[in-house]
């Protein structure tokens, strides 16, 4: 980048609001690999006015910039080349508001999604998107991915709780659509569109979350069925529940390698059929569990349930908790693996699974897995170890299970985005007609394409 | 418009697909009044790949169109000018599709919400978006405009509730979004952004819509409370019910006449606070009324209801829905009148709803206004009466009223979307680069400008 470009930039940001050298090549763009940004500087504007004036700048210097949040994105989407800048939100961490009126919060991006949690609860306030990351996730960028996680059952994604949002275009404009309202029908969907377009139409700066009440209840039960057909009747009935918050399937390949380790993650011995972790969060703890039992007993008297284990404490919601949230266990016994997030049908997930290992196993002989997902979702996560050279062959791997997936209309990322990773397999799941629709979007918004240019399509 | 392309309409969509004459001078664009087409023509497409030739036939000639939905939008978006056509989905009305297993409806943009309804309900399924007008209101239309209604509260506006969509752009490019999948993060939001956009983005020819399990229970109590801050309360109380399906306040300018007129509609006498009604709906009768009467009870004890009544059946369920669906008592006691459908903070209804009546007596004199809405929605509706000139006066009614609810950052439209109507207001009330915004991506999706180009800006 050309050395007045720099030098206009630090009298925008000041001092504090550049890194490069060191503070460049110590970060990551990967959460689980070192894979430092090979652009040589990162901006760091301490508001949205700085932004502008940085987008400003790099729109006349035609430079391209990629945007950073927490950094805890799977697909690539925080990766820098050379020629490009990093600009990181970090120094935007300010929590502006908590309305319990709304209620609903007025926050920065850079902010974490923890934080956010943190001081909601203050409040008796809850935000309900909770991932594994939300230490260092930020609010940007899970409006930038419209992050999903494991209570979307019940209170949806990242965009079903976005009320409001600011965002800088690439040519500077600001673009403030800072609604708290629940219903305000003035105009396009702005803050869903930003929401999503993994920070290739804009760089958000600001937004209204909102929030709901802490819940007062947790209950939880272990269960496992005989076949598909019977997970499928429990689902509809746990559909009832007003209070469902998780339906979380553990296919028998992901189920017999956990209860088998020796981290004590055995509630009771496999079976031949799935197993289901079912979650009841509400604000009526005595009915709330009274309701939950119904439902149980209700299963299993009409012979759905193989085997049961109803939490009856705190631990032992977490224990359960612990056997869908078995990451470690599958690190230690099946890397290098394939890690694949995915979504369809949820009557198409019993021909499909099958389907896949059979494809898998013609193309690299000895295959193994593990299967678990948010069902309600449609979401499934697989981990694919086609032997010690994995890791060379993930393209072809997820070639793969992408092509027995176009047969369902399936989704090639239900949660974690396309990124750079994914981008070369997008064209082939979008109608054309789709993907016309979002170029002429992107070259509307960011004709020089300088936002996250390597990104999404 | 040119013989040249009424021919290749005609010869596009077939003598059924085309009106003239009578035929187009016999509809009205508006529900209320009689305002007919003032275009020659009415283009009836049969299917999707006819609505596409239309469109590239329209486009290669600059024919500006308007598209017909059920036409019972109060906004003005249906009014069709001398120089423009209109196309009408109404020959498009199939269901395709009820899925169980989603649950989820694939229908042609055509159908109307209450035959959907009914389809649904044919499978113990319910599709939530409830509208006065469901009749009428065709499927595309009420996602054209984002259509809310009485139990946003529980399941949102039909953009939270429309999983996929298909639509045909100005030029004639079909876009196919038809998702199916509560979690896919391939790319733009193109459904939510469609969604809403009042048909100036393209015409949505079909769908994919959630549906939910069939409510089982219905509980229903009308109270009142003293204050705007007991309101407050029973509101933040009332959303801990999970099964809360509406939270419908009716402040003393509404209730007096209601409950003076002679339709028996007066559950207790009027007082000093406003009155609510809240309705639970569920899945388990027994525990959600439990629940449901225990919040009551609760309440009561705690001092916050100035008076009470539980529904003690459906026949009581249905009179409590009259209280608050008593249109045809405001337009008797109060017409001409100009009604407003605007939203902002609950907490600013309080300061808000005294100044404008202020604002209006100073402009007008004597004033009336019924006052009744969503609360937990922040969505209210004024009936505004300011003498036997308010018709005429409509705008300068408006603008009082907009003028205050600047203010507090409210929205000029909650559900009923900009249409031709608030157009002129619609530049003060969102930021420029907002307007900015949404220029870029009209201008790159109808350059020509031919889509309903009198509509939202």
């Amino acid at each position: 980048m050309s050395v007045t470009l720099e030098q206009a930039l630090r009298a925008t940001v000041g001092d504090a609001g550049l890194l490069a050298g060191a503070d460049v090549e110590s970060r990551s763009c990967d959460p689980f690999r070192n894979v430092p940004p090979r652009g040589s500087l990162i901006v760091r504007p301490a508001n949205t006015a700085e932004l502008a004036a940085v987008m400003r700048l790099c729109s006349s210097h035609r430079q391209a910039v990629v945007s950073h949040g927490g950094r805890t994105g799977v697909s690539g989407g925080a990766y820098t080349d050379e020629d490009e800048i990093v600009v990181s939100l970090e120094r935007m961490r300010a929590i502006e508001e908590i309305c319990p009126e709304g209620p609903l919060a007025v926050v920065q991006a850079g902010l974490s999604v923890e934080a956010l949690q943190q001081a909601a609860a203050a409040q008796g306030l809850f935000y309900p998107v909770d991932l594994g990351s939300k230490g260092s996730a930020s609010i940007g960028g899970t409006i930038a991915t419209n992050a999903g996680g494991n209570r979307v059952l019940r209170w949806g994604m990242t965009r079903q709780n976005l009320l409001g949002v600011e965002a800088v275009l690439a040519d500077g404009t600001v673009v403030s659509a800072m609604n708290r309202l629940v219903k305000n029908n003035m105009g396009y969907a702005l803050k869903d569109m930003l929401c999503g377009s993994e920070g290739t139409l804009g760089i958000v700066t600001r937004a209204v979350l909102r929030l709901v009440p802490q819940p007062m209840s947790q209950d939880v039960a272990f269960v496992s069925v005989h076949h598909h057909a019977g997970l499928m009747e429990l689902l509809a009935r746990a559909r009832r529940l007003p209070t469902l918050s998780a339906f979380e399937v553990m296919w028998p390949d992901y189920y017999e390698l956990v209860a088998a380790s020796d981290t004590g993650r055995r509630p009771f011995a496999p079976g031949a059929g799935p197993c289901v972790l079912i979650e009841s969060m509400g604000y009526h703890p005595q009915s709330d569990r009274l309701q939950f039992e119904e439902f149980l007993v209700a299963a299993g008297e009409d012979g759905l349930l193989a085997d049961a284990v109803l939490a009856e404490s705190g631990k032992q919601v977490a224990e359960l908790w612990r056997v869908r949230e078995a990451a470690e266990v599958i690190v230690r016994a099946m890397s290098p693996f394939v890690s694949f997030d995915i979504s369809l049908g949820i009557a198409d997930i019993e021909p499909f699974l099958p389907r896949v290992r059979k494809a898998l196993a013609h193309r690299f002989g000895a295959v193994r897995t593990a299967t678990f997902g948010h069902l309600g979702d449609n979401n499934i996560h697989i981990a694919a170890h086609v032997g010690p050279d994995t890791a060379v062959l993930e393209t072809e791997v997820e070639a793969v299970v992408f092509e027995v997936l176009r047969d369902y209309d399936g989704a090639i990322t239900a949660e974690h985005g396309i990124g750079r990773h994914k981008r070369v397999f997008l064209p082939a799941h979008k109608h054309a007609g789709e993907m016309e629709m979002m170029l002429r979007v992107r070259d509307a918004l960011d004709p020089l394409r300088l936002l996250n240019r390597n990104v999404l399509f």
